[in-house]
């Protein structure tokens, strides 16, 4: 079962010829989720041979251009491709009064519906659930409504040893219960601890992504221990007091908020395109954390379970 | 003198990884004018190292997304740059409807001036002129109104034979008039025929960019024996009814139109992202008219005087 996160633009509001605006895709056991979608995105999935019409969920962090002027000409695409599924979009409640007129006006006969899910900017919610996987938005600190997204796989049924299975002549009917962490009675009444007839479930893995933000511990609780987080970086630390000013963070502060969190791995991106060369933002943000990746375009990060 | 263009965007509707949307800068004397703004064309600006700050004048030629989804960017883009020159937009009346509340929403406090200057999409009409040069709008035959630009350079000064002058002992304010075409009388009564003055004037150039548009011989007057063509060849000629039925072109079509029009060089572009191997495209209007060359992205045509 694939988890996986894959870089499609790791820049700030300035592309450059190099990076593009921010988007990247969460891939869920081949189920395609969109976080962001700045100018570029769809010739961006092309180019990273990811299938458009496995996508049916998009979040929109928040409402700067650099996270949603793609996501027109991708609507536009989809309608020119025949999509007939419905496409979701997950973002603060003012999208669908600036997409609307947009989508009136250059889509037209759209074959398919688009369904808003307004989030909620101020506390910690499920905004998307199915069988195997929630997606939480969690606000951020930004100069308007921002929130994150915490993707987490749902606790999975322990495993069976099916030794023990035969050895106590279990029926089928008890499975279910024992996988989800019940122990087993007998008919003659003996009970049997679920230790001993399981072993731990599979780790189920999770995924957060923080842009933008300044620098705010308040997200560490919902972020804690997740295997990997993305975190935005958009200046080194000599330019603090612009990331201030602007809501943004540093290298450092990313650095800092996955130590404290302690997160397996962090990614960080966001850069400002003043920078030419990224290795000063690994360089700093190793200090603190050392488990650090670059965002980089077409880089796919692996969740292992 | 420059005269030149430069591909930023070669494809139709859908974009490839490979083909970006409509758009093209002319390069006039280092004046650079940018012909349509599909999604993606600030990257593919920055990627082709051409001078944002020396775009003041945009031509928009339908509002089909793929010829002007890159506009909110690119104005966005300008805004985080602190410009304060005013930006000329040539379009269509509605553009300005469509974008003034995208404008409004994601870039507060615009710091310069967008100036639209609606085409008339009906008859030919010069839409810009200053100095050197005028652009005419010229109606194409598509789905919606259209316009394809003609840049033409305005009639030379002929070039004095500087001994004639000498011989003649022509006083300097005469000169104006003689590079003008004006023949010389002298104080006795003298006439002298300006050909005996002066040499030809250097060749004014030319440059017609038609897309989109079906195959339509009434643009042929307006682009007579221009020095470069642009003409769409969105499909190749076995599917003239699909081009037709959606108001494109074939490359039988544009090489047709670029024959006629005796036209000295053809550039064939807005290709359907259906085809892979464009080299097609040169064969099929190669037979009618040699002179054909493909759009390619970054590609430079440059006109000689």
């Amino acid at each position: 079962m694939s988890f996986s996160v894959t870089i499609l633009g790791c820049n700030s509001a300035l592309p450059t010829s190099a990076r593009h605006p921010a988007a990247q895709v969460v891939n869920v056991s081949e189920r395609y989720f969109l976080i962001d979608c700045g100018e570029g995105t769809q010739m961006q999935l092309r180019k990273n041979r990811i299938q458009f019409s496995k996508i049916n969920h998009i979040f929109i962090s928040h409402l700067h251009g650099d996270h949603c002027f793609g996501l027109i000409g991708l609507i536009s695409t989809y309608n020119l491709l025949g999509r007939k599924s419905d496409l979701h979009l997950y973002a603060h409640s003012e999208l669908e009064k600036v997409l609307t007129p947009q989508i009136e006006y250059f889509c037209t006969n759209l074959d398919y519906k688009i369904i808003y899910h307004p989030t909620n900017n101020v506390s910690n919610s499920v905004i998307y659930e199915d069988k195997h996987l929630t997606v939480t938005a969690i606000p951020l600190l930004h100069r308007i409504p921002t929130c994150g997204f915490l993707f987490r796989e749902k606790e999975k049924p322990r495993h069976l040893r099916k030794e023990m299975i035969d050895f106590y002549n279990i029926p089928i009917r008890e499975l279910q219960n024992i996988k989800a962490g019940a122990d087993f009675i007998s008919d003659s009444g003996e009970i049997v601890a679920n230790y001993r007839l399981t072993t731990p479930a599979t780790h189920s893995r999770s995924y957060a992504y923080c842009s933008d933000t300044e620098y705010s511990e308040a997200i560490i609780p919902a972020i804690k221990e997740v295997d990997l987080l993305y975190h935005e970086a958009t200046f080194l630390s000599d330019l603090v007091d612009i990331a201030k000013k602007t809501g943004h963070s540093t290298a450092e502060d990313a650095a800092c908020i996955a130590f404290k969190a302690s997160v397996k791995k962090l990614i960080i991106g966001h850069f400002s395109s003043r920078y030419k060369d990224l290795s000063q933002f690994t360089d700093e943000a190793k200090k603190i954390f050392p488990q650090t990746e670059l965002a980089r375009e077409g880089k796919i990060f692996d969740i292992m379970s």
